[in-house]
């Protein structure tokens, strides 16, 4: 097998004077009298080689695959200590189509909107593709660390039969033939009832939980929401640890230590990529401020004392808007915030139910830029208020009596949150809309592809 | 933060007069007169742990959880080393439920189908746990092998407008109201267009491989099968590598060192939860089956010979049947073999014609019991071929345009296969049913919780 450029980098001047065969797409062509700089990049890595041909005849042009023996020496430019001296060249797929070559090819900026309108060949660009690159190394350190940590992945069920939060924005799931759809058809379905796409792995990670004890699921979820913002998708990926025996203090302890493993660790992983994508030197200013000290903890009544004082209107019992929440990390604590015992009212059924019999021990955690990064609660345990709870929201119990029943078998504390894995690495990466960190975004009257 | 279990007893006598806190559900009691002997699991482990109590009024039973606080001691038992001594015992969760008690929690053998039943209880079996476990470890070893080699993970979309393969068995996904469905309602649909849940990530895949080189797709698929058989799911996991570069011949090379590696150290990772699953002798037999020799390679047209000659009336361009596949592997090579160059009728549209243009770069890995385990190809790089390739098997290129597109710019020799990944824990946990290895299966009219 060949050798790849990021291989080849890593090796440097260790490898003057080896024969090698390197492959690669052309990035850039210039010449000389005497021969042609070939500079081509195989994916591998942000930084290219470059090719020194000469006696070729044959046309080279941007965008080409080209497969080159030869041998490395020491460069004479000074952008680069190494370079290939090419031997032998093999060529596939000249570029013949113009349109292509003055668009995605160039190499200058393209506005992101016409790169996601053919978003399977963003893959070729420098911009995308490292940002591809740093999505796998946070999915492979999100790994790493729920493994190291004793934590078991579940892959929860993306086809679900119930609605967990009393969303009416769900997909449905059908075999049915819509054309011709009779109204008694609906027990011929598949599964011969309601089908939808899931919003959440929670609740079916909570049995997992219950079991063995430390979990994680990291699977898509889908929301039907007609909401075109740069923050929101129709499918996105949901990490979720959810673990047995933890109360809400363990539960914000762990978040804020997954979550800066991530940071301190990616820096140092995708370096380079975040180098080439930190255009105004934000990304690392952003990704310091994470981990320069413990996040601040509040509870929501200190958070709306807070802004009581500086004179806002809000009162206790509303939503924190992200206006509120921007101002408490940007201008007031000056750093990332986790905000806990939120009012019964404005969270899901599930959330356990403090003393004061007013709020739930729910916590968000709030980022600079982006606001809610990581949601989470303890869960309520006690099946009796796990019940009224239901009734309280409306919801029926019918649909998920299992879920009650694991709090009637051998019930326990337990606590874990939600982390949306898209919305991370647009942090990470700086990027204004959220559909620029996604291989193929789906959103309302939209599939890219 | 508390221990678990299985650090606990990796510890052993290096904890010896240790204080420590553990928590974990009854398991199992006995009693004499001045003590009790409580055995408990945490789920981190297929071992226990045993609790000496002494001095404890209150009632525990089987399925309750508890939190103790103790000192590590040495056991007198044969069964162990280590067993805590309690000092304080919280309990949760008193187990009423007779029922439960009498059924799953009983420490004999249940039906795997009343197990399935009660899917969100099934973590806290023996059984059940410990396959998760294998579970989690081949998933974690499957995101490391491809780390380690320089590929990158890829989110192929769930959602997608076209049919891959010209399957009819697609899950449609609408947010139309199907009780009051008008047939001008199609383009009030959320996407305005046809939705279906994906079958395979490859074409998306491949798109990514043609600029990042090496990637790879760990992410559901969907079939709306009508087979009830115990090697079907209608919702499944699939792992599909694909390289750019790479033709047939590194692709079986890549596939047979991938399958090679996760069992090799899966032997090693989940030792003890595979003896436990291990009844009669089975698992580790197949798996060191495995690793024994080279993967026998043969052609079609050869598995085609080979079976005239033992008398079976196959002629050439037929399918293979299971029976065929069996035979091969178990009486002839008694090893899995790699069949490849199949005839152009039996495969997709997207795999690479031969020189023969009778066959295609397409193979198949057999393994014993499970049969195919790993299905890939070279695909059709050559744009004009791939065109009337499309036109041959009667596709519409209308809808997926894109993926011919591909093909146009920078186009060049690439390879991949896609692995069952349950298919996988089935074969090494040796289930007959592969519902035994998912946590919540889908199949036709079941959806379990």
């Amino acid at each position: 097998m060949c050798n790849t450029i990021r291989s080849i980098l890593k090796e440097n001047t260790n490898l003057i004077n080896k024969q090698i065969v390197v492959n690669g797409w052309v990035k850039h062509i210039r010449s000389n009298k005497f021969q042609k700089f070939v500079i081509i990049n195989d994916g591998s890595t942000i930084r290219n080689l470059q090719i020194i041909v000469t006696n070729e005849k044959r046309k080279i042009n941007r965008g080409t695959f080209l497969k080159v023996k030869g041998q490395i020496v020491l460069s004479k430019g000074n952008k680069q200590n190494i370079e290939l001296l090419a031997k032998d060249i093999r060529s596939y797929g000249l570029f013949k189509d113009k349109y292509f070559q003055k668009t995605i090819l160039q190499p200058k900026t393209h506005s992101f909107k016409k790169l996601r309108q053919q978003s399977y060949l963003r893959f070729r660009t420098n911009f995308f593709s490292s940002i591809m690159r740093v999505r796998h190394n946070v999915s492979y350190l999100i790994h790493k660390y729920f493994h190291k940590s004793g934590f078991y992945n579940i892959q929860t069920p993306i086809i679900t039969n119930y609605d967990t939060e009393g969303h009416s924005n769900l997909f449905k799931v059908t075999t049915l033939n819509l054309k011709q759809l009779k109204q008694n058809d609906f027990k011929s379905d598949f599964f011969g009832e309601n089908a939808f796409l899931t919003v959440s792995g929670q609740l079916h990670g909570e049995s997992a939980a219950l079991g063995l004890g430390k979990i994680y699921t990291f699977c898509p979820s889908f929301r039907a929401e007609n909401s075109n913002t740069p923050r929101h998708l129709a499918e996105f990926w949901m990490v979720e640890p959810e673990v047995a025996f933890f109360n809400l203090k363990n539960n914000m302890y762990l978040a804020e230590h997954f979550i800066k493993y991530i940071i301190k660790k990616i820096i140092k992983l995708s370096y380079e990529d975040l180098l080439f994508l930190d255009k105004d030197n934000q990304i690392f200013n952003n990704l310091h401020l994470i981990l320069k000290k413990e996040f601040k903890r509040i509870t929501y009544s200190k958070a709306i004392k807070i802004l009581i004082k500086t004179g806002d209107q809000i009162k206790w019992g509303e939503d924190l808007k992200s206006e509120h929440e921007k101002f408490l990390v940007e201008n007031y604590f000056h750093s990332p915030i986790i905000i806990f015992d939120y009012p019964i009212d404005l969270k899901p059924f599930y959330m356990r139910i403090n003393k004061d019999k007013k709020t739930v021990s729910a916590m968000d955690i709030i980022f600079p830029q982006v606001g809610e990064i990581i949601g989470g609660s303890q869960r309520e345990e006690r099946p009796k208020i796990l019940l009224s709870q239901m009734k309280y929201f409306k919801l029926k119990t019918k649909d998920i009596e299992w879920y009650i029943n694991t709090r009637k078998f051998g019930t326990v504390p337990h606590s874990g949150f939600g982390l949306g894995f898209d919305r991370l690495i647009q942090f990470i990466t700086n990027m204004k809309n959220i559909r620029e960190v996604i291989p193929f975004p789906r959103s309302k009257k939209k599939i890219y592809t």
